[in-house]
């Protein structure tokens, strides 16, 4: 299919059809406030590629340390509060895209991690739980791709986290009338076929409608903002011998629900 | 002055003149390609307020743990590697605007942090040092305004960084041409008139060409980001006691051969 595309899906299966709407991604489908189920011209879902749901998030917003088996696994103490961290838009590619590696000379200690991700449909400010779960457009799926070494580097996440064409978003949003707060769904990573985290969002030390309203305490949540909730036990930096990504890897997230992302890893 | 502006200053003191744009702010300048010096209506500088020289930055970029007296004073070790973090742009405002201070049932341990701030002029990626000082446009002045609690309750510095309408950027670019590499320049602030971090630019333990070589490793540079470079040591958090800012504090931060921002912190 030419150009990339954000869309619904209509039917299941090797006959789905994705349903075109009027807004360049999904984003800004949600700043214009239109209805979201309105339909457009249909093409087979077959063959189609993804951008990231939200092309130009205002915000990208990622918790980390949130599941008890991956806490104990990278050696953190519970969380008292959101691990907060940033990744800047150019990090982001699309749920079938090629996830660009550093080349070995940078890093070669490339870790996956699926996630939860929120994506926000109402601007939210100081507000109660009950309220930012409200504010939930929906939700899709995040590979917080991470460069450990240089992760770790410093005290801050942030570099390992925002190389530039690393962290698949997608494939699509699912509403939140479908997925409630976010919890109970079943969420797994495997690369080249094996199962590496097998987990359930149930499982979130701090849930979604929590998160949403501690950020809320800091600055206003944007239509359109993406954040993403943290990453169950069975990373590659845990595992002895670690294990990383390399030219050629085949990662897919799946979360129950949602659908998957499915990436390979180029330099 | 009706509005917000941002210009270019012609002649100094009590009848200096604003030279108004043709764009809304800096980063829609540069972004445009147009000549910078360029002139249009002049207004007197007395009485114009500020918007943040971009007010639209792709990306917000903070080096921490950078001066030896402030890595000394926080208990830090002295860096390897840029020490990063990020802030989102609703934490932005103008050179006069007041400091938005959370109430004090969320925090009263506010905190000033005068740091020398790049804004980007040419794309950039994968640069040498010598490259990347080609990609600056010119400097501004940021004040770093922390809410330290919120920035210790984890690992990661984010939340205590990013609180909407704290941090005040300008009053405006001086080009690279006037300002070098950044260095050899005198910074300094006060609170309520007292000098409370008193430095020179020159004492950074990471320049700013190597800054910006290291984060063109990680993702590219966009034209207009701003880059904000560490904070020298006297922060009120090192204190003894403890200083904070508080409703009615008047904080000044000033660079030589820039000039300063002075912000008034409101609840």
């Amino acid at each position: 299919m030419a150009g990339r595309i954000d869309g619904t899906i209509d039917g299941t299966g090797g006959d789905a059809e994705i349903v075109l709407l009027d807004h360049p991604d999904v984003g800004a489908l949600l700043r214009s406030g239109a209805d979201l189920t309105r339909g457009g011209r249909s093409v087979p879902l077959a063959g189609a590629t993804f951008a990231p749901v939200v092309t130009h998030p205002e915000k990208i917003i990622c918790v980390g340390v949130n599941y008890a088996d991956h806490i104990a696994e990278m050696g953190h103490e519970p969380p008292t509060a959101p691990t907060l961290f940033a990744k800047y838009r150019r990090a982001l590619i699309g749920a079938s895209d090629d996830i660009t590696l550093p080349p070995p000379h940078i890093s070669t200690s490339i870790d996956w991690e699926v996630e939860l991700c929120v994506v926000i449909g109402k601007e939210l400010r100081n507000a109660s739980e009950t309220e930012a779960l409200d504010a939930v457009a929906g939700y899709t799926i995040l590979n917080d791709v991470s460069v450990r070494d240089w992760q770790k580097r410093t005290s801050q996440f942030l570099a390992g986290k925002t190389f530039e064409g690393t962290t698949p978003v997608g494939p699509w949003m699912v509403t939140r009338d479908e997925l409630g707060d976010g919890s109970g769904l079943a969420i797994r990573s495997e690369v080249n076929g094996v199962v590496k985290q097998d987990s359930n969002t149930s499982k979130l030390a701090i849930g979604v409608s929590e998160i949403l309203s501690y950020l809320s305490t800091i600055t206003t949540l944007d239509v359109g903002d993406i954040i993403a909730t943290g990453t169950p036990g069975g990373v590659g930096a845990a595992r002895t011998p670690p294990e990383w990504l390399a030219e050629g890897s085949e990662v897919r997230c799946s979360i129950e629900g949602i659908g998957e992302l499915r990436n390979t890893c180029r330099f």
